[in-house]
């Protein structure tokens, strides 16, 4: 498990270019008398592992993508590709789940039903586990529930928390182009001007969140990109915008884009210009099963102290592509602790992300635990 | 004239209330022979002076309306009315234009066509103007010119201007509702919220002259008055707004407001609330007819240093309501400086506004030659 | 219970004046052989029982004040007093905690220690807890462990929620008065207009929640009034803004006052005005003892269906004076449910709020419990 | 004259690039016999052509350069530069002035004292006169007062104005650069969002002209140029703006960039980002002096209708680098209609920018006259 992290580490392949990790991958699942199916979603490996007879199916799930970062972290298994690095522990993920795979194939006599182990390209930006689900991954067998883990910088080793209710956001993001009219900086009553009006919407926006959204309500709305006009005295026809919303409720998720779109039309009208606000849906949020984030805590307590497996809700404004999965069984997608202590976390995406490969032991035992336990029930 | 004008300083009398003013007038004019009718605009008085013949008609005037002021100037004939005040010089052309009456009444044997002498309340708020147009003093005869004097405190005594075209602003006003939804402070998602949208607006107000109107164009937007709420933790249901807009041509006047009422509307719209802007149209802009201006200066020449008479534009933000006169005759007013030396300005509606006497008998006797010089052209 | 309940319901009175009622728990304690101190924060009321033999101290609270509101609940019990109305519950706390104290007295010989009755005047506005804390009641003997309970609109009948953690806000207020120059609306350059600078600091102040607080920290800022100018034309000296600040945590308590007012002096200051920014400090967080949280749903287990009690954290952006006692002891706040069904939730401070008597009976037999199982610890 | 304005309208060089042009014009003023330096500021070229005795100086100024603009004119001389073209009348300036060298260099016999011919390069962007000025052509023999014309066409063929006072803009710019934190766009608050931070700058920017600035006195501030920020989810860490900043008087000119700068700094600061504001003078406003005003418009009622020429003050917030010579002698810049009528204005910069080669007729014989009539004087 450990070679597997460390070579998968040192190839970092980034969104739908994971040939080498899927193929170490699909090698590792045949090798185990697994199964597979490769060139789901593009690079995307789905191993399927029938137990002694007839039941339930389970899914485990692994993301393989790495980041778009030049890994500066001292690591014997740095990274031999150029500004690209496992920095969000897609390899550790990878490999435990290649770790379960070997516990369980060794199992299978001794389980009713199925296990399906899904590895998942392109888990950072374009969702490819919505892709794996469309190209019928669910199917045959029909999947019952789904679970998955993070290796988690914020949270100390050897802690886990898995809860019911929602744990990531929707990362949707929008573009935003303002159209006024053109011309010289030193007549800008003959134009209408798209910075002028621009610099309303963002302001506009970035009230939104403190006005509009219930406070105990998570919710971010920013503009994280801005362009317009080149000189010092012309006064251009376009601003672009760029930015993200981000919501922990579908309510919130529905409503906010309306109103953002009802207040870039609106203010631009009402100044002469015309506003065109396009919405990008991203993944949903993710919302754990209360049961079977109950089921995946006893499992991970048969394999780690008790008491540091809590239903602690970690809560986190960015994005996890699982979500599509719990739009269509009951799941759960656990957080396993990575820093060394509480007062250091680990930062994910950057360039120093780096944790001990031993953590690797409890996503693996836990997995293998969950899908056991889910099959037995 | 002295005397009268003292008299008037004294018993000052604000808008249409000027009775014992008015009954002053009434009783110089008529003591001079000259056709007096009262009661025109309430507290009006029209003078009506013909000559040996048949000839045109020309009218000069003057206001007779003091302000809501506490005097604090230190002269001997400082008013003796707590809270009023004639801070604007009202007093002195309303007993310059007796005297320039008092002058013409011993040449009626010289001149062809009829002088009008109007005396008109309630210039500083209300358009007296307008009413004693609107009862008919223009007519019978027929008024075929127009002039009136301001003494001026940003002009030096001895000083004349009289230019065409604009002088003076058109001091609209508006009334601007904002309406959203009240509720707790503590739950501002459930509220919308009047104090952000009015705060938006005014913003948005700001930016208007800036941006939208030409910047060799004068004009003013500002936002004087709001008011919304009560209490720290209670948002409210609206909030009020009252302000200004002056321009000094017609067209902006006509644009300005149309795209405060877009904005208003269109922001608060896009925010949920509603906004109800109610445009109050003032005095027109005051613009002077070139000819007049020239037969008016070429008048003051006769008894001025011909170089102090100029055709230097004055213009000012004020209304004054002597424009609603040039919208139906062709026109000129003239300013007449009173200030002791350039670089200390009277300050028109200040407690301490005051001026030499003396400065009267420029405007008696330019609205005499004026008078004289327009029937016999 | 359910007598009393009525006459304080009949005869409310608000914050400091809760004389008749005060008058009636002292009454009703004396009756029941508890030693009564009343005049305790001006019109507090506090109840001493020892019970058999030495141990520790347990206080439990109620508060007694109503709200100036005119009730228009059709009950026989309806308020008598005109813009005054108990529609926030408290007459029921009153009597709940009095009928606590009846089944409590008749069992004083079967618990050791000492149970202390807190009926504090003026929740609403004043923090009468805070008065009477520091008057003493929390010594001699020094109290424990403090409990309350709410009654809950937006909660179902039976239901019972009591979570560790922070439930309650920290309501606290702001006072911002700009001042810049006034001067007339036609002059906007010889003026620094207060209007427009509040404008920017309110849209500023907007801000603040949605780019300046974690979105997973509850956080409210709210502007509620504002009020400066008169007239359509006069630019005023000074603006008068009033608000409230709510969060969860004290950490982001102390630090959004902090911004607030660099922002509003920072803004003023750059365009050339004045900025007096006044915090207010109300009542603390109010943050539940994870272990007294735990003592109270086992005990309120003991009187209702166990499955309708949980640690569901009810979280509100509303303060609570019972916060002042969780700085001192460790102590939990409960909420006990009210409506008739999840749907149709009962507003507080409405005129309209009511509720069925027969809900007291659990908030007294929880209250008596958590106090026997303290004692008994 | 024609046939001159066409070789360089067809070979448009722009700005110190205009080396075939300043040829032909050395070219010319040698065949007159007229004393000639090249390589003044690079490109330069001035003319010195004495009288037959000694006297004052009076310099005439053209201006060579072309515009980076692709000419559509459909004139048989159309540009045969791709991507170059006279859209602003200085080949006719040019011409003109070569024009007005052939007349007077004929009549050096009829004059006392020095004419100086002055054909800068650069003058739409980079200020050539500057460096003519700096390169000494105002001395040896000094300079006493200095003249050019600008074919105008905003205005009639035939018509000339000329005017005291204030008649082109200073064209300053701007840079400003607006520094917070970077972050994650679902992490706002551990940013200092710029973008945030620049939305409320250029608000506060737009305000300045409507609310600090003399209804009165023209100015302009344009935010022309932002850009920060590249992807949907980073906020970045700055953001950079360009602006312009014009105004027709030196009081509010020196005012304004000081006032720009404390609302920048003074917003960001607020906020807690950093704001480097960078103000650049560009040319100074073009002040005509009165008495050099009159001198030309007598000058010209000699060559047109007299009542053609006034001194209607055109003004325009575009900026004339003749500005300088106005800093060191006394000066006048007249302005020479070129539409053929006041409804179709010609649009300078236009690449349809066209006129009658007729118009330089004018131009030539007014400043040849102007030259003639302040020597004699």
């Amino acid at each position: 498990m450990v070679s597997i992290r460390h070579r998968i580490h040192m190839e970092p392949e980034i969104a739908f270019e994971e040939v080498k990790t899927a193929a170490l991958v699909a090698e590792t699942l045949r090798s185990l008398g697994i199964e597979t199916r490769t060139g789901v979603a593009k690079t995307g490996v789905l191993g399927i592992l029938h137990g002694r007879g007839p039941g339930r199916t389970v899914l485990l799930r692994a993301d393989m993508d790495a980041l778009p970062v030049d890994e500066l972290a001292d690591v014997p298994y740095r990274s031999r590709v150029r500004g690209k690095m496992h920095a969000c522990g897609h390899d550790a993920h990878t490999a435990g789940l290649l770790g379960a795979a070997m516990v369980l194939s060794e199992l299978r006599d001794s389980f009713d039903g199925c296990i399906k182990f899904m590895f998942q390209p392109a888990e950072e930006e374009d969702g490819g586990a919505l892709t794996m689900i469309e190209e019928g991954i669910l199917e045959s067998p029909k999947v019952d529930a789904a679970f998955g883990c993070h290796l988690w910088g914020l949270m100390e080793e050897g802690k886990v928390a898995v809860s019911g209710g929602p744990v990531m956001a929707s990362p949707d993001v929008f573009d935003l182009e303002v159209t006024g009219r053109g011309g010289h900086g030193a007549q800008p009553h003959l134009t209408v001007d798209p910075i002028m009006v621009s610099a309303s919407i963002i302001t506009a926006f970035n009230n939104m969140v403190g006005r509009r959204v219930d406070p105990l309500v998570p919710c971010v709305v920013s503009v994280c990109s801005i362009s317009g006009g080149e000189v010092h005295n012309v006064i251009p026809e376009k601003v672009i915008m760029k930015g993200t919303i981000r919501t922990l409720d579908e309510e919130t998720r529905e409503r906010i884009p309306k109103e953002l779109e009802k207040l870039a039309v609106g203010i631009a009208g009402s100044m002469g210009a015309t506003a065109n606000f396009i919405y990008g849906k991203r993944f949903p949020v993710l919302i754990n099963d209360e049961e079977m984030a109950s089921l995946a805590r006893d499992a991970f307590r048969k394999h780690a102290d008790p008491s540091d497996v809590s239903d602690n809700q970690i809560q986190s404004m960015g994005g996890e592509d699982f979500a599509y999965l719990g739009q269509h069984v009951p799941s759960a997608y656990a957080f396993i602790g990575i820093a060394k202590d509480g007062k250091n976390p680990v930062l994910h995406h950057n360039p120093y992300f780096s944790f001990e490969d031993s953590n690797m032991k409890l996503l693996a035992k836990g997995l293998a635990q969950i899908a056991l336990d889910f099959l037995s029930e």
